[in-house]
Protein backbone atom coordinates (compact mmCIF):
# COMPACT_ATOMS: atom_id res chain seq x y z
CA UNK A 1 0.00 0.00 0.00
CA UNK A 2 1.63 3.01 -1.17
CA UNK A 3 0.91 6.54 -0.19
CA UNK A 4 -1.14 8.97 -2.49
CA UNK A 5 -2.12 12.60 -1.44
CA UNK A 6 -1.94 14.19 1.59
CA UNK A 7 -5.31 14.50 3.04
CA UNK A 8 -4.54 16.32 6.54
CA UNK A 9 -1.55 17.46 8.25
CA UNK A 10 -1.39 17.96 12.25
CA UNK A 11 0.53 18.98 14.53
CA UNK A 12 2.20 15.56 15.15
CA UNK A 13 0.78 13.53 12.42
CA UNK A 14 0.35 13.43 8.62
CA UNK A 15 -2.47 11.37 6.87
CA UNK A 16 -2.38 10.43 3.58
CA UNK A 17 -5.07 8.66 1.37
CA UNK A 18 -4.20 5.22 -0.55
CA UNK A 19 -5.68 3.26 -3.39
CA UNK A 20 -8.14 2.35 -0.97
CA UNK A 21 -10.43 4.45 -0.55
CA UNK A 22 -10.85 2.59 2.92
CA UNK A 23 -7.54 2.70 4.28
CA UNK A 24 -5.41 5.60 5.14
CA UNK A 25 -1.59 5.82 5.92
CA UNK A 26 -0.66 7.66 8.92
CA UNK A 27 2.83 8.91 9.29
CA UNK A 28 3.74 10.23 13.07
CA UNK A 29 6.29 13.39 13.18
CA UNK A 30 9.32 14.07 15.15
CA UNK A 31 7.69 17.48 15.91
CA UNK A 32 6.73 18.52 19.71
CA UNK A 33 4.00 20.80 20.52
CA UNK A 34 2.68 22.29 23.55
CA UNK A 35 0.77 24.53 25.13
CA UNK A 36 -1.69 25.06 21.95
CA UNK A 37 0.90 24.93 19.67
CA UNK A 38 3.24 27.81 21.47
CA UNK A 39 5.49 25.67 22.03
CA UNK A 40 7.23 23.64 19.43
CA UNK A 41 10.23 21.70 19.04
CA UNK A 42 11.61 18.15 17.92
CA UNK A 43 12.03 14.90 19.72
CA UNK A 44 14.69 12.85 17.87
CA UNK A 45 13.10 9.28 16.77
CA UNK A 46 9.63 10.32 18.49
CA UNK A 47 7.64 9.37 15.55
CA UNK A 48 9.56 6.07 15.30
CA UNK A 49 8.65 5.68 18.84
CA UNK A 50 5.10 6.81 18.87
CA UNK A 51 4.92 4.79 16.11
CA UNK A 52 5.36 1.68 17.76
CA UNK A 53 4.09 2.32 21.33
CA UNK A 54 0.86 3.25 19.53
CA UNK A 55 1.06 -0.01 17.52
CA UNK A 56 1.35 -2.29 20.77
CA UNK A 57 -1.38 -0.43 22.46
CA UNK A 58 -4.30 -0.74 19.44
CA UNK A 59 -3.13 -4.55 18.91
CA UNK A 60 -3.84 -4.97 22.82
CA UNK A 61 -7.08 -2.78 22.73
CA UNK A 62 -8.04 -4.68 19.51
CA UNK A 63 -7.64 -8.07 21.43
CA UNK A 64 -9.21 -7.17 24.25
CA UNK A 65 -12.48 -6.16 21.73
CA UNK A 66 -12.56 -2.34 21.37
CA UNK A 67 -12.21 -1.45 18.13
CA UNK A 68 -9.82 0.84 16.36
CA UNK A 69 -8.40 2.59 13.21
CA UNK A 70 -5.22 0.33 13.33
CA UNK A 71 -4.71 -1.97 10.43
CA UNK A 72 -1.07 -2.88 10.43
CA UNK A 73 2.47 -1.01 10.61
CA UNK A 74 4.04 -0.98 7.32
CA UNK A 75 7.31 1.59 8.05
CA UNK A 76 8.71 2.46 11.30
CA UNK A 77 6.73 5.77 11.62
CA UNK A 78 3.80 4.75 9.62
CA UNK A 79 0.54 2.96 10.29
CA UNK A 80 -2.28 1.68 7.89
CA UNK A 81 -5.40 2.50 9.67
CA UNK A 82 -9.21 2.78 8.75
CA UNK A 83 -10.47 5.84 7.20
CA UNK A 84 -12.50 7.63 9.58
CA UNK A 85 -14.18 10.83 10.07
CA UNK A 86 -12.10 12.47 13.08
CA UNK A 87 -15.01 13.66 15.35
CA UNK A 88 -13.65 17.11 17.16
CA UNK A 89 -13.90 15.87 20.85
CA UNK A 90 -10.82 15.18 22.92
CA UNK A 91 -11.58 12.10 24.98
CA UNK A 92 -9.50 12.92 28.54
CA UNK A 93 -9.51 10.28 31.04
CA UNK A 94 -7.76 10.71 34.71
CA UNK A 95 -7.00 8.04 37.60
CA UNK A 96 -4.39 10.59 39.41
CA UNK A 97 -4.65 14.52 39.29
CA UNK A 98 -2.02 16.29 37.08
CA UNK A 99 -2.13 18.91 34.61
CA UNK A 100 -4.95 21.05 34.36
CA UNK A 101 -7.17 19.34 36.79
CA UNK A 102 -4.50 20.55 39.28
CA UNK A 103 -4.31 23.79 37.84
CA UNK A 104 -8.19 25.08 36.98
CA UNK A 105 -9.69 23.16 39.60
CA UNK A 106 -7.52 22.69 42.76
CA UNK A 107 -7.11 18.89 42.90
CA UNK A 108 -3.86 18.46 44.84
CA UNK A 109 -1.22 17.15 42.30
CA UNK A 110 -1.13 13.15 42.56
CA UNK A 111 -4.42 12.32 44.35
CA UNK A 112 -5.74 9.30 43.18
CA UNK A 113 -9.29 9.45 41.86
CA UNK A 114 -11.57 7.33 43.65
CA UNK A 115 -13.47 6.41 40.26
CA UNK A 116 -11.80 7.89 37.00
CA UNK A 117 -12.76 11.37 35.51
CA UNK A 118 -13.63 12.05 32.09
CA UNK A 119 -13.81 15.26 30.00
CA UNK A 120 -14.55 16.14 26.81
CA UNK A 121 -12.60 18.85 25.35
CA UNK A 122 -13.59 20.85 22.00
CA UNK A 123 -10.80 19.88 19.10
CA UNK A 124 -10.51 23.39 17.87
CA UNK A 125 -7.36 25.15 17.79
CA UNK A 126 -8.34 28.71 17.05
CA UNK A 127 -10.49 28.76 21.32
CA UNK A 128 -7.41 26.59 22.41
CA UNK A 129 -9.40 23.41 22.84
CA UNK A 130 -11.88 24.93 25.97
CA UNK A 131 -13.59 21.96 28.17
CA UNK A 132 -16.85 21.39 27.57
CA UNK A 133 -19.75 19.00 28.25
CA UNK A 134 -22.76 16.89 27.09
CA UNK A 135 -25.02 19.70 26.61
CA UNK A 136 -22.39 21.58 24.64
CA UNK A 137 -21.38 18.65 22.30
CA UNK A 138 -25.62 18.57 22.00
CA UNK A 139 -25.78 22.41 20.78
CA UNK A 140 -23.03 22.02 18.45
CA UNK A 141 -24.03 18.76 17.13
CA UNK A 142 -20.61 17.48 17.41
CA UNK A 143 -21.91 13.87 18.53
CA UNK A 144 -25.24 12.47 18.44
CA UNK A 145 -26.21 11.00 22.61
CA UNK A 146 -26.05 7.44 21.00
CA UNK A 147 -22.54 8.19 19.64
CA UNK A 148 -21.52 9.72 22.78
CA UNK A 149 -22.85 6.82 25.07
CA UNK A 150 -20.65 4.45 23.11
CA UNK A 151 -17.53 6.45 23.25
CA UNK A 152 -18.13 7.41 27.22
CA UNK A 153 -18.27 3.69 27.51
CA UNK A 154 -15.21 2.82 25.02
CA UNK A 155 -12.85 5.28 26.71
CA UNK A 156 -13.59 3.93 30.56
CA UNK A 157 -13.05 0.29 28.92
CA UNK A 158 -9.73 1.46 27.39
CA UNK A 159 -8.88 2.93 30.81
CA UNK A 160 -9.12 -0.84 32.78
CA UNK A 161 -7.43 -2.57 30.06
CA UNK A 162 -4.21 -0.18 29.86
CA UNK A 163 -3.91 0.75 33.68
CA UNK A 164 -3.74 -3.22 33.83
CA UNK A 165 -1.44 -3.63 31.26
CA UNK A 166 0.80 -0.78 32.63
CA UNK A 167 0.60 -1.92 35.91
CA UNK A 168 2.35 -4.78 34.91
CA UNK A 169 5.25 -2.71 33.35
CA UNK A 170 5.56 -0.49 36.59
CA UNK A 171 4.12 2.46 35.17
CA UNK A 172 1.16 4.73 36.55
CA UNK A 173 -1.18 5.26 33.75
CA UNK A 174 -2.00 9.34 35.28
CA UNK A 175 -4.70 10.52 32.33
CA UNK A 176 -4.70 10.11 28.67
CA UNK A 177 -6.57 11.40 25.78
CA UNK A 178 -8.48 9.96 22.88
CA UNK A 179 -10.10 10.54 19.83
CA UNK A 180 -12.60 8.66 18.01
CA UNK A 181 -13.34 8.67 14.42
CA UNK A 182 -16.68 7.27 12.35
CA UNK A 183 -16.25 5.07 9.34
CA UNK A 184 -18.70 5.74 6.04
CA UNK A 185 -20.95 3.31 8.07
CA UNK A 186 -21.21 5.29 11.28
CA UNK A 187 -19.34 3.09 13.36
CA UNK A 188 -17.07 4.70 16.12
CA UNK A 189 -13.49 3.70 16.15
CA UNK A 190 -10.90 4.81 18.85
CA UNK A 191 -8.46 6.84 16.43
CA UNK A 192 -5.30 9.29 16.47
CA UNK A 193 -2.96 7.49 18.78
CA UNK A 194 -1.71 6.24 22.17
CA UNK A 195 1.96 7.14 23.02
CA UNK A 196 3.61 9.53 25.50
CA UNK A 197 2.57 12.53 23.58
CA UNK A 198 -1.00 11.89 24.57
CA UNK A 199 -0.71 10.34 27.97
CA UNK A 200 1.11 11.01 30.96
CA UNK A 201 2.71 8.21 32.45
CA UNK A 202 4.64 7.92 35.69
CA UNK A 203 7.54 5.05 37.08
CA UNK A 204 5.24 3.26 39.55
CA UNK A 205 7.99 3.19 42.17
CA UNK A 206 10.11 6.50 41.60
CA UNK A 207 6.79 8.76 39.94
CA UNK A 208 9.87 9.58 37.45
CA UNK A 209 7.56 11.26 34.56
CA UNK A 210 8.23 9.12 31.42
CA UNK A 211 5.64 11.53 29.06
CA UNK A 212 5.88 14.71 26.72
CA UNK A 213 5.47 17.13 30.44
CA UNK A 214 9.93 16.34 30.25
CA UNK A 215 9.30 18.58 26.82
CA UNK A 216 6.44 20.91 28.58
CA UNK A 217 7.78 21.60 31.27
CA UNK A 218 11.40 21.33 30.07
CA UNK A 219 12.92 18.60 32.11
CA UNK A 220 15.62 16.81 29.91
CA UNK A 221 15.88 13.31 28.92
CA UNK A 222 12.74 13.65 26.67
CA UNK A 223 14.19 10.67 23.98
CA UNK A 224 14.94 8.71 26.93
CA UNK A 225 11.41 8.60 28.70
CA UNK A 226 10.26 8.08 25.08
CA UNK A 227 12.63 5.28 24.46
CA UNK A 228 11.65 3.84 28.38
CA UNK A 229 8.55 3.45 27.60
CA UNK A 230 8.62 1.23 24.34
CA UNK A 231 11.32 -1.10 26.03
CA UNK A 232 9.26 -1.58 29.03
CA UNK A 233 5.93 -2.36 26.60
CA UNK A 234 8.30 -4.64 24.68
CA UNK A 235 9.70 -6.15 27.94
CA UNK B 1 -37.61 38.89 63.48
CA UNK B 2 -34.24 40.49 63.65
CA UNK B 3 -30.45 40.47 62.51
CA UNK B 4 -28.16 38.70 65.06
CA UNK B 5 -24.56 38.16 64.22
CA UNK B 6 -23.33 38.44 60.63
CA UNK B 7 -23.21 34.78 58.97
CA UNK B 8 -21.32 35.61 55.57
CA UNK B 9 -20.96 38.16 53.51
CA UNK B 10 -20.40 37.69 49.43
CA UNK B 11 -19.76 40.38 46.76
CA UNK B 12 -23.78 41.51 46.54
CA UNK B 13 -25.36 39.74 49.95
CA UNK B 14 -24.76 39.53 53.58
CA UNK B 15 -26.78 36.77 55.63
CA UNK B 16 -27.20 37.13 59.14
CA UNK B 17 -28.44 34.68 61.69
CA UNK B 18 -31.56 35.38 63.53
CA UNK B 19 -33.06 34.17 66.83
CA UNK B 20 -34.62 31.35 64.87
CA UNK B 21 -31.54 28.78 63.76
CA UNK B 22 -33.23 27.51 60.82
CA UNK B 23 -33.84 31.04 59.39
CA UNK B 24 -31.46 33.65 58.09
CA UNK B 25 -32.18 37.75 56.72
CA UNK B 26 -30.70 38.07 53.63
CA UNK B 27 -29.88 41.66 52.98
CA UNK B 28 -29.01 42.54 49.09
CA UNK B 29 -25.92 45.15 49.09
CA UNK B 30 -25.91 48.24 46.01
CA UNK B 31 -22.28 46.82 45.42
CA UNK B 32 -21.68 45.53 41.39
CA UNK B 33 -19.28 43.23 40.74
CA UNK B 34 -18.12 41.42 37.52
CA UNK B 35 -15.06 39.53 35.75
CA UNK B 36 -14.74 37.74 39.26
CA UNK B 37 -14.66 40.74 41.54
CA UNK B 38 -12.03 42.47 38.93
CA UNK B 39 -14.46 45.10 37.79
CA UNK B 40 -16.40 46.95 41.12
CA UNK B 41 -18.87 50.12 41.01
CA UNK B 42 -22.56 51.01 42.70
CA UNK B 43 -25.70 50.60 40.83
CA UNK B 44 -27.82 52.57 42.83
CA UNK B 45 -30.81 50.77 44.65
CA UNK B 46 -29.57 47.85 43.21
CA UNK B 47 -30.58 46.15 46.71
CA UNK B 48 -34.07 47.29 46.92
CA UNK B 49 -34.62 46.16 42.86
CA UNK B 50 -33.05 42.62 43.21
CA UNK B 51 -34.95 41.99 46.40
CA UNK B 52 -38.07 43.37 45.16
CA UNK B 53 -37.39 41.16 41.83
CA UNK B 54 -36.08 37.73 43.41
CA UNK B 55 -39.21 37.70 45.69
CA UNK B 56 -41.41 37.99 42.79
CA UNK B 57 -39.69 34.79 40.84
CA UNK B 58 -39.13 33.20 44.00
CA UNK B 59 -42.86 33.41 45.09
CA UNK B 60 -44.00 32.21 41.38
CA UNK B 61 -41.64 29.22 41.43
CA UNK B 62 -42.85 28.23 44.89
CA UNK B 63 -46.49 28.55 43.67
CA UNK B 64 -45.14 26.20 40.67
CA UNK B 65 -44.08 23.64 43.23
CA UNK B 66 -40.13 24.17 43.35
CA UNK B 67 -38.66 24.57 47.15
CA UNK B 68 -36.96 27.68 47.55
CA UNK B 69 -34.60 28.88 50.77
CA UNK B 70 -37.58 32.49 50.42
CA UNK B 71 -39.60 32.39 53.15
CA UNK B 72 -40.96 36.42 53.19
CA UNK B 73 -39.94 39.84 52.93
CA UNK B 74 -39.00 41.83 55.71
CA UNK B 75 -37.68 44.83 54.88
CA UNK B 76 -37.03 46.78 51.41
CA UNK B 77 -33.66 45.23 51.27
CA UNK B 78 -34.04 42.26 53.27
CA UNK B 79 -35.74 38.79 52.81
CA UNK B 80 -36.12 36.03 55.33
CA UNK B 81 -35.05 33.24 54.34
CA UNK B 82 -34.85 29.33 55.41
CA UNK B 83 -30.86 28.65 56.86
CA UNK B 84 -29.13 26.26 53.95
CA UNK B 85 -25.55 24.99 53.25
CA UNK B 86 -24.41 26.52 49.69
CA UNK B 87 -23.84 23.72 47.78
CA UNK B 88 -20.22 25.74 45.99
CA UNK B 89 -21.45 24.45 42.54
CA UNK B 90 -22.89 27.41 40.18
CA UNK B 91 -25.28 25.93 38.03
CA UNK B 92 -26.32 27.89 35.01
CA UNK B 93 -28.75 27.42 31.89
CA UNK B 94 -28.91 29.04 29.23
CA UNK B 95 -31.51 28.82 25.79
CA UNK B 96 -29.37 31.61 23.85
CA UNK B 97 -25.97 32.06 22.86
CA UNK B 98 -24.25 35.08 24.79
CA UNK B 99 -21.34 35.42 27.18
CA UNK B 100 -18.87 32.89 27.87
CA UNK B 101 -20.52 30.48 25.80
CA UNK B 102 -19.55 32.83 22.73
CA UNK B 103 -16.29 33.55 23.80
CA UNK B 104 -14.89 30.02 24.76
CA UNK B 105 -16.85 27.71 22.95
CA UNK B 106 -17.36 29.95 19.61
CA UNK B 107 -21.56 29.96 19.68
CA UNK B 108 -22.35 32.40 17.36
CA UNK B 109 -23.61 35.41 19.97
CA UNK B 110 -27.80 35.02 19.75
CA UNK B 111 -28.11 31.73 18.61
CA UNK B 112 -30.84 30.06 20.02
CA UNK B 113 -30.70 26.71 21.73
CA UNK B 114 -32.64 23.50 20.01
CA UNK B 115 -32.53 22.78 23.71
CA UNK B 116 -31.53 24.75 26.52
CA UNK B 117 -27.78 24.02 27.86
CA UNK B 118 -26.85 23.23 31.31
CA UNK B 119 -23.60 24.10 33.03
CA UNK B 120 -22.01 23.92 36.18
CA UNK B 121 -19.23 26.28 37.85
CA UNK B 122 -17.00 25.54 41.27
CA UNK B 123 -17.80 28.64 42.86
CA UNK B 124 -14.11 28.85 44.22
CA UNK B 125 -12.85 32.86 43.58
CA UNK B 126 -9.27 31.63 43.96
CA UNK B 127 -9.71 29.69 40.74
CA UNK B 128 -12.03 32.00 39.30
CA UNK B 129 -15.35 30.10 39.10
CA UNK B 130 -14.19 27.74 36.71
CA UNK B 131 -16.35 25.38 34.18
CA UNK B 132 -16.35 22.02 35.62
CA UNK B 133 -18.20 18.68 35.15
CA UNK B 134 -20.33 15.69 36.43
CA UNK B 135 -16.73 14.10 37.18
CA UNK B 136 -14.79 16.91 39.06
CA UNK B 137 -18.00 17.00 40.74
CA UNK B 138 -18.26 13.90 42.59
CA UNK B 139 -14.39 14.02 42.51
CA UNK B 140 -14.60 16.95 45.00
CA UNK B 141 -17.25 15.23 47.13
CA UNK B 142 -19.71 18.93 45.97
CA UNK B 143 -22.44 16.71 46.04
CA UNK B 144 -23.75 13.42 45.40
CA UNK B 145 -25.58 11.38 42.25
CA UNK B 146 -28.59 11.73 43.89
CA UNK B 147 -28.43 15.66 45.16
CA UNK B 148 -27.40 16.22 41.48
CA UNK B 149 -30.34 14.66 39.80
CA UNK B 150 -31.87 16.68 41.95
CA UNK B 151 -30.31 19.59 41.02
CA UNK B 152 -30.84 19.22 36.84
CA UNK B 153 -34.34 18.43 37.25
CA UNK B 154 -34.86 21.87 39.75
CA UNK B 155 -32.98 23.63 37.42
CA UNK B 156 -35.03 22.97 33.98
CA UNK B 157 -38.32 22.70 35.70
CA UNK B 158 -37.20 26.31 36.70
CA UNK B 159 -36.32 27.45 33.24
CA UNK B 160 -39.43 26.10 31.77
CA UNK B 161 -41.18 28.47 34.33
CA UNK B 162 -39.56 31.53 33.99
CA UNK B 163 -39.31 31.30 30.35
CA UNK B 164 -43.17 30.88 30.26
CA UNK B 165 -43.50 33.67 32.40
CA UNK B 166 -41.01 36.23 30.92
CA UNK B 167 -42.69 35.72 27.56
CA UNK B 168 -45.28 37.37 28.78
CA UNK B 169 -43.79 40.58 29.76
CA UNK B 170 -41.70 40.40 26.55
CA UNK B 171 -38.45 39.25 27.96
CA UNK B 172 -36.34 36.96 26.42
CA UNK B 173 -34.07 34.47 29.08
CA UNK B 174 -31.28 33.94 27.59
CA UNK B 175 -29.20 32.70 30.41
CA UNK B 176 -29.11 32.53 34.14
CA UNK B 177 -27.03 31.07 37.27
CA UNK B 178 -28.99 29.33 40.16
CA UNK B 179 -27.57 28.24 43.82
CA UNK B 180 -28.99 25.62 45.61
CA UNK B 181 -28.60 24.50 49.48
CA UNK B 182 -29.16 21.67 51.85
CA UNK B 183 -31.26 21.91 55.09
CA UNK B 184 -29.96 20.37 58.20
CA UNK B 185 -32.67 17.41 56.80
CA UNK B 186 -30.17 17.36 53.60
CA UNK B 187 -33.10 18.38 51.31
CA UNK B 188 -32.53 20.46 48.06
CA UNK B 189 -33.47 24.23 48.17
CA UNK B 190 -33.22 26.74 45.62
CA UNK B 191 -31.44 29.25 47.39
CA UNK B 192 -29.43 32.69 46.36
CA UNK B 193 -31.39 35.11 44.18
CA UNK B 194 -32.66 35.85 40.60
CA UNK B 195 -31.73 39.10 39.09
CA UNK B 196 -30.57 40.62 37.04
CA UNK B 197 -27.44 40.46 38.38
CA UNK B 198 -27.87 36.46 37.82
CA UNK B 199 -29.89 36.55 34.72
CA UNK B 200 -29.30 37.93 31.25
CA UNK B 201 -32.78 39.73 30.04
CA UNK B 202 -33.09 41.04 26.53
CA UNK B 203 -36.31 43.00 25.79
CA UNK B 204 -38.06 40.50 23.10
CA UNK B 205 -38.48 43.45 20.59
CA UNK B 206 -35.74 45.06 20.34
CA UNK B 207 -33.31 42.68 21.98
CA UNK B 208 -32.44 45.78 24.49
CA UNK B 209 -30.20 44.29 27.31
CA UNK B 210 -32.03 44.88 30.62
CA UNK B 211 -29.24 43.02 33.30
CA UNK B 212 -26.07 43.11 34.60
CA UNK B 213 -24.44 43.32 30.84
CA UNK B 214 -25.06 46.64 30.95
CA UNK B 215 -22.56 47.05 33.84
CA UNK B 216 -20.00 44.68 32.64
CA UNK B 217 -20.08 46.70 29.20
CA UNK B 218 -20.30 49.88 30.28
CA UNK B 219 -23.26 50.29 28.77
CA UNK B 220 -24.89 52.97 30.68
CA UNK B 221 -28.68 53.25 31.84
CA UNK B 222 -27.59 50.42 34.49
CA UNK B 223 -30.12 51.38 37.17
CA UNK B 224 -32.87 52.01 34.22
CA UNK B 225 -32.48 48.41 33.21
CA UNK B 226 -33.02 46.86 36.41
CA UNK B 227 -35.84 49.54 37.44
CA UNK B 228 -37.77 48.01 33.42
CA UNK B 229 -37.35 44.53 34.49
CA UNK B 230 -38.98 45.19 38.10
CA UNK B 231 -41.84 47.34 36.28
CA UNK B 232 -42.80 44.51 34.31
CA UNK B 233 -42.58 41.71 36.80
CA UNK B 234 -45.35 44.20 38.97
CA UNK B 235 -47.20 45.11 35.64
Amino acid sequence: MEKKELMYEGKAKIVYKTADEDKVIVKFKDVATAFDGKKKGEIKEKGLLNTAISAIFFELLEEKGIPTHYLELIAADEMLARKVEIIPIEVVVRNIAAGSLVRRLGFPEGEVMEKPILEFYYKDDALGDPLMNEYHIFGKKLATAEELKIIKKMAFDINEVLLAYLKEKGIDLVDFKLEFGRDKEGRIYLADEISPDTCRFWDSETKEVLDKDRFRKDMGKIEDAYREILARLQA
